[in-house]
């Protein structure tokens, strides 16, 4: 981002609101790079609080959230979607005037919603999204490559300071994102189709299997890698998050998760009537958007199903 | 298997009908293991023969099902489970006494339902279903390792010869694998929920994707790390495998299927109607699940979400 070799940083003083797998890895990443000065770190438990500052993801920790954003230049609130309204009505009093206040909650019309009525005049709020995740949660499962050719989505509006929009898109730069800006009810439909439902999905197909009675559950987990394993990771994700998603993206969620089960009814149906044609045709369309996210780098095309990759000079399809 | 160096392969000739993913991993990864003499290869497609020979998936090539079977002491159908029964048809009058003629189909009470029939007195059938594949399809995709630390599944019936099985079972686990032994209904309900409708769900939430008008697919492709990535990768698989997957296994996947319906109503309900605690619960449930596949070896904890893994080093959750 700049030529010189000594920059200074974005912002001089960060103040990380929850320190679970995103602020922890967002810190993790900002200093590494050195865009950030000191970071002032909050936490609801003590336990968290001294394991954060031991893995070095803050300078300091403060057990009051109001404390940690007092003078603040970025306030990134990393806590699940409902806690976002309570938190910010507590440091709204601390926030300091140009400061930005962001975000990393998965719905993004829902969180301006909860936190824009506590931000004072002259502090910018733009809201946030980082496309990063792994199934495990809490500070220990912080990485400082986490967001490396992620995308982080922005959801600024028509007032939003262009010098504070700027410069928090260099910090997620910074770590190494891919940053786009969109209206928060697109982005809200975006991240229903392409996550949110998909979590429902393989949440509720991870249930079935632990319902079946004749099917064991040694069953189920000795022959997973057979599909169902793609499903259990994704269900292993952390369920305080999930929840609150599915409350806040409650609207694009059911619409879309409609959408879903009018499509699998045609299917079983195709299924019940032995129409084989009508599934060759369904199946092959679905291979085209799997060669589209190769393409896109957002994954690769080797065969691993999480398995061991073929030795360099095997062939590949 | 054997304390001598140099034992006698299990089976001296070997005919593979269908030399795809299944078919050539199976190859190779048996000659490497000296399990099998002399392998006969037949493809429907000349180019498919060709290729086959090529990347050394076999000795011999043959246009014709029965002149690769003429003499062989295994014979694995490796063919779509539709093609089954033609093949089984023509190969019939080629079979030599004694010989073992298996599948590796991901259904098995239709395979034997299809084979039988035409299986000559003193040639044992011993149908099996190794719990094994990547997304991709054809000669090319195949290699040695893709059978090791995974189940491969045999159905045999009382009246199975039990030294021909103990052979076939030595085949597979010269190839890596652990082998069980299953009621051919109950292995095509076990394999309903760990595999046929999981890929049946990832599929419809590949069609959705691709149908919404207001979400372009570049968008879906975008952010696909989210969760979406690993429905495409499942919903990958070769079509005509699937389609046929699903035309032979029909009652066990409908019956998941109308479980899988009922209870994503029950998640709907809980979420259209705010039920935050039920939704909480039931996210909870799911993670005992993932953390037993991972004790049992069948996927690791790193949280790579396909990302690059953490250095070493680097704390885990």
């Amino acid at each position: 981002m700049t030529d010189t070799a000594a920059s200074a940083p974005l912002y001089n003083r960060v103040a990380l609101i929850g320190m679970g797998l995103i602020g922890g890895s967002f810190s993790l990443a900002a200093r590494r790079a050195g865009l950030v000065g000191h970071v002032a770190g909050h936490a609801r438990t003590e336990a968290t609080r001294a394991r954060a500052l031991e893995l070095g993801l803050c300078d300091s920790v403060h057990a009051s959230a109001a404390e940690a954003a007092a003078d603040a230049d970025l306030v990134l609130l990393c806590v699940p979607m409902r806690a976002m309204a309570p938190v910010a009505e507590e440091i709204a009093p601390a926030l300091k005037p140009g400061a930005t206040v962001s975000d990393v909650g998965s719905a993004k019309g829902a969180v301006f919603e909860a936190v824009a009525p506590h931000i004072p005049e002259g502090v910018h709020l733009i809201p946030g999204h980082p496309l990063a995740g792994t199934e495990h949660s809490g500070p220990d499962a912080g990485f400082a490559e986490l967001f490396e050719n992620r995308w982080v989505i922005l959801t600024p509006n028509a007032e939003t300071d262009p010098e504070a929009l700027a410069r928090l898109r260099a910090a997620w730069e910074g770590c190494g994102a891919n940053v786009d800006e969109m209206d928060p009810a697109h982005h809200d439909l975006v991240l229903a189709v392409t996550s949110h439902v998909p979590h429902a999905i393989a949440y509720t197909m991870v249930g079935v299997a632990d319902d079946m009675r004749r099917v064991t559950q040694s069953e189920v987990i000795k022959y997973s890698a057979a599909g169902f394993r793609d499903f259990t990771r994704i269900a292993a994700s952390d369920p305080t998050m999930w929840r609150d998603v599915f409350l806040t993206n409650k609207d694009a969620t059911l619409e879309i998760l409609g959408r879903f089960t009018e499509e699998l009814f045609a299917l079983q149906r195709a299924i019940r009537i032995g129409d084989g044609d009508h599934l060759h045709a369904y199946f092959t369309r679905t291979r085209a958007i799997r060669r589209g996210i190769i393409e896109a780098g957002q994954d690769t095309a080797a065969p691993d199903f999480g398995r061991t990759p073929p030795k360099p000079g095997t062939p590949k399809a």
